[in-house]
């Protein structure tokens, strides 16, 4: 570019440097993805960007999503040359314990990662939900502003690698982003043909730019990383195109300019080692008997970016305070949500249930909730990979989010709608609700059966590990499924769902506990969550309008006490359908002459976080007689019931009929249960 | 086409009246697609597959994978039709308990089901498998027969709907199928606009064909559902192209010739209705009043496929003849692979290892045993999602798997090659696992982080439900994968697989525990098996070159015992590289007076399948102090140690470090180990 000087050209080269120095002090990493992608990063946050080095949470930022996360190097030197807090010492602490500078980018661990990305093809799905995000932010704040002139209007900038590309979820999410159009999402492809197994011909040879095109982005090809020029056209013409993400397909040279090792696998996932360090150096005009050499006037020269940001930050600052005294109203309501509070007296919406014995499936009062606090929450949103109606997910007053050519006679879309619309695409759906939650203060939920949280799991896990509040709808979460069989019925699903730490998996026993869980979950804004819940009916339980609001909170709360207390007693744990069992069951031993307690226990996890006086009123420690009943696996039960406990579980796969039938045929039933509490009466007599 | 008669006219119309009526007895079921796609349905199975109705195994037949498994009548009627063994009465008990139709076909649970669909994509990515296989079947078998003259070519058909195309798995597994050119694979897209939420313009704007392009795949469009001729001619079309896989987009008219539900969501999953099936029967000049008719004429001209089975058997059986004639020993492996027997004295290569304190990583032993064992099993082939180094999957001197086109510096391929390059794709390659190990005798391995066992979960719970003998190489099992931090660290993962039913999850000690581990994997042939392996190295134990052998494929067994007999006892159960914790913890123990077991235990589920008299030989009932000891969650150990127990593993994420430093910080260590037996004693005394 014209502006360009030699100290831009000495900052991309020391980035370089720094990339392979880091590295080999280290002793593992990846040095040669950041040191090819020096010229584009540096672009991108010197002189693309808007953003602010001194407030990485403006709102208005423009966001950058580093999704091979494997170059961390990439955004760390980014953030220590733009001045957002790094220093050269983080960077002599690559991959080290409690450093700021881990293997790769942590959420919020390190000031300005926008992502934790690493597990790959992640990065640019969330990139997709956070521009889906922007747009429905400016609808919600700032609808009427002229395309382009909002205050709240900003790109999503990515640099994604091969193996991004090959990744199924960023199929998924680049279709979506297509349907979408979103205009504000700049994905920067880094083709450098290495990947781990050394030249990518071994197994890619798709026209990656011809299927970006077939999704309906708009397609460039630079050729060179090191064509700065070409690359800021590109991404200028990319910002030109505000109705179709772009995709820019950079052919880069991986670890440039290393003499021996770029362009080969070896510049890929280890240390260069010494002499071929000293050959860059050498190449690049650096002293090779230095290290982290960074130059003064460079330093100086990159950390302009945070007058730039302060000026751009004041610039937009003025524009903001305008809009907010012309609009008062979405003024508080952007408070709001840049809080996550939620309005006061929102949970008065909350429906409840009378008992009921004929009750109604746990799905479909969730829909009833939905639809009750829908209009007191405004950033509530979300939808189903394909199976809204089944999912009971729709917010019914309100259209779907899209451009107004993706309506269709079921649903009227706008580019500001609030029902989300996946496709048959669970892991795109994980990662966009990801991208979502950590954009801003709106509150997605995404929606399937509860057996494909399976295909969405490694974007689950992420949730929890960035304690992003983002909340699933999985229903049919039994055999209750019934007739679609054992490919489409959870078994283990529950249990492999509360083995990731920091997901609270909820299932509601009754349509009361699932309105108590909505809102529990709406409260936790520091964990994802997941609703489990049936397909089939269940009764409105007696006791559960009244118990539930506290308990369900708690995760484990007493329904009932049956029978005589001078009798043997025993505990009788249920989640969700199978609460209903354990009431019927412990009728059942009261009659013959055994105490039994009803607990619903909806989420093992908040359960576990109430003080030990709690837990043991619940399930008193004398009590050694204990049952717990879920169709599913036993496995994350056998700490609550001990050695004389009993499990009434499954521990194979299901099988295809009506629901009535299975539970009988596999043994879930109230009989059930009142055996295996005679049995654990027995252990604990033996 | 010019053959075709008003009787194939009527069989035609016989296939969407059955699918109306067995969905309208059942209740529930997918009327819609059986009924659009019948004329394609047909038209493979009467007019161009090789098969084989008497022999469902035939191992030359053509593939037919409805990847659209919710369409499972499109299947179970041309069984019937074509004389599979189904008849009307099974069509009657269509998603009923103990059926031979349930709801999603279920593999060699009904007769003619190639593989087990529902979970979408999964059986597209299956096909390129099997289509895969089916080349290295021919290239270990028939290698020098000119092109389409082995009598092992066969073609891979597949019929796929909106969802599959949607799902990411098969984005991937079609990437690939490009990459390997597969001739023999052909993929018809049933294109109908609909999925559950209607109208897929809602979700949907891509250009699939455009997209399928892009992998390199022979792409044609079919205008047409009901024009036979184009559809047979673009078959034809697709069989010439034998150096790229084929795809036809068919547009077809969900629920034709229904009047009111066709082209609708309400057509997809759910009955039509009493008026709208009889108004179909009308349509079509069926009676209205009559059920499941099926005109006598009919049967007899679609059970020609038996005869037409025959004779095409009868043909091939001679060509085999004379082949196995002249290739005796070819003959005699191809015999071995249909039985899954392993060749006599092929464990004699296994290696074994003294003990040794440095020891080796159990990654790094598994490639060992592969390259000892790779030239007597030549049906074991496999490789790696971009990982191969790392985890040491490469038979050495054997070529890749594909084209010789996509050789590289580093491999030669070939297309009868060995080593497999998935990618980046870890879903497919375990999709695809499960195709080659359903298409025949060879048995295939598949290398990835364990981590991203989570990206290839559908496949591998599909595996367990097919006990498919597949097996997987996961390596960098724990923490011990060191600096690339949390979101490479699996913490759940060994409990959350452990949770599958039916799957084996392997963890070894050290090297002599892997080398049997692999043995043990390989003569498990009705079931999938995880190998679950370190990245850092981990002492050759002293007594397992001894033990191992027995004891691995028990499960769990004794390795050592530390102590004093009169002194107070305490078990210590270990898995991995957690085992030399126990074996240190066990020697200060016994040092303080408490004599301590050391059981390894590499497979619960071997262990479980033990009768109780050896169980209780490794963990005698009456020592109730234990410890388990796992770098990951506890929630699989509770019922091994029991109340009196305690667990050392860990709750949370894992972080970015040097493995010493987290096993260090996590408290995996001897120290806890010794404090957590000490506590487990007291408990007992409690």
């Amino acid at each position: 570019p014209d502006d360009w000087t030699d100290l831009d050209t000495r900052a991309v080269d020391t980035i370089r440097v720094l990339a392979a120095d880091a590295v080999e002090n280290c002793g593992s990493g990846h040095p040669g993805t950041a040191m090819s992608l020096a010229p584009t990063a540096y672009t991108l946050f010197q002189r693309v960007m808007r953003h602010d080095p001194a407030d990485a949470e403006w709102p208005a930022r423009d966001r950058f999503i580093l999704s091979c996360g494997h170059s961390s190097l990439t955004l760390y030197i980014q953030l220590f040359l733009a001045g957002y807090g790094l220093e050269v010492e983080d960077l002599k602490q690559l991959r080290k314990w409690d450093s700021k500078t881990p293997g790769h980018p942590e959420y919020r661990h390190t000031t300005g990662v926008e992502t934790t990305t690493g597990p790959l093809g992640q990065g640019l799905a969330n990139a997709v939900g956070m521009a889906m995000a922007a747009r429905r932010e400016r609808g919600l704040l700032d609808p009427d502003a002229a395309p382009g002139e909002s205050i709240f209007d900003h790109h999503v900038y990515v640099l994604a690698s091969d193996g991004d590309i090959e990744e199924g979820v960023t199929s998924e999410a680049s279709s979506i982003a297509g349907r979408q159009e979103l205009g504000n999402l700049v994905v920067i492809y880094d083709d450098n043909k290495i990947s781990i197994e050394d030249d990518t011909n071994i197994a890619l040879s798709e026209d990656t730019a011809k299927r970006y095109e077939s999704y309906g982005w708009h397609v460039q090809v630079v050729d060179g990383g090191e064509d700065v020029v070409a690359l800021t056209e590109a991404i200028e013409n990319a910002k030109a195109e505000t109705t179709k993400p772009s995709f820019i397909l950079l052919r880069t040279v991986i670890g440039y300019p290393a003499p021996n090792k770029m362009n080969t696998g070896a510049a890929h996932g280890a240390k260069l080692g010494t002499d071929e360090v000293a050959a860059v150096k050498k190449a690049l005009d650096f002293d090779p008997e230095q290290t982290f050499q960074v130059d003064d006037e460079v330093l100086a020269h990159t950390r302009q970016a945070v007058d730039r940001g302060k000026t751009a930050r004041a610039e937009w600052q003025a524009k903001f305070d305008e809009w907010a005294a012309a609009n008062p109203e979405r003024k508080a309501l952007a408070d709001r949500l840049s809080t996550r509070a939620l309005p006061a007296g929102w949970a008065d919406a909350l429906p409840s249930w009378d008992a009921d014995e004929k009750g109604m499936a746990t799905r479909k009062a969730s829909g009833a909730v939905l639809n009750a606090i829908g209009d007191a929450l405004p950033e509530l949103w979300g939808g189903s990979a394909d199976l809204a109606e089944s999912n009971n997910t729709i917010i019914k007053n309100a259209e779907s989010f899209g451009p107004e050519s993706s309506s269709t006679g079921m649903f009227k879309a706008n580019p500001y709608g609030r029902n989300l619309h996946f496709g048959v695409r669970e892991h795109a759906m994980g990662s966009i609700l990801n991208g979502i939650a950590l954009h801003g203060g709106t509150r997605p939920y995404g929606a399937t059966f509860l057996i494909f949280s399976d295909y969405m799991r490694p974007a689950v896990r992420l949730a929890a590990l960035m304690k992003a509040p983002v909340i699933y709808v999985w229903t049919h979460d039994s055999i209750g499924l019934g007739e679609d069989g054992p490919t489409h019925q959870p078994i283990e699903q529950l249990s492999t769902l509360r083995a990731i730490p920091g997901l609270n998996v909820v299932r509601p026993a009754d349509a009361n506990e699932t309105a108590v869980a909505w809102k529990a979950v709406l409260e936790d804004i520091h964990a994802p969550s997941g609703l489990c819940l049936t397909r089939q009916n269940v009764p409105v339980l007696e006791g559960s309008k009244e118990k539930a609001p506290e308990g369900v909170a708690r995760g484990g709360y007493v329904l009932a006490d049956f029978g005589d207390t001078n009798d043997d007693h025993v505990v009788l744990i249920g989640t969700g359908s199978e609460v209903q069992l354990a009431v019927e069951a412990a009728k059942t031993l009261a009659q013959q002459g055994i105490a039994a307690r009803v607990v619903s226990m909806p989420c093992v996890e908040w359960f576990d976080a109430q003080d030990q006086e709690y837990k043991d009123s619940v399930i008193p420690p004398s009590v050694k007689a204990r049952v717990a009943v879920e169709a599913g696996i036993a496995q994350s039960w056998y700490r609550f019931v001990g050695d004389a406990g009993e499990i009434v579980g499954i521990e194979h796969f299901g099988a295809s009929a009506d629901f009535q039938t299975l539970y009988r045929e596999f043994g879930i039933t109230a009989e059930a249960v009142v055996d295996a509490a005679k049995r654990s009466v027995a252990n604990t007599k033996a």
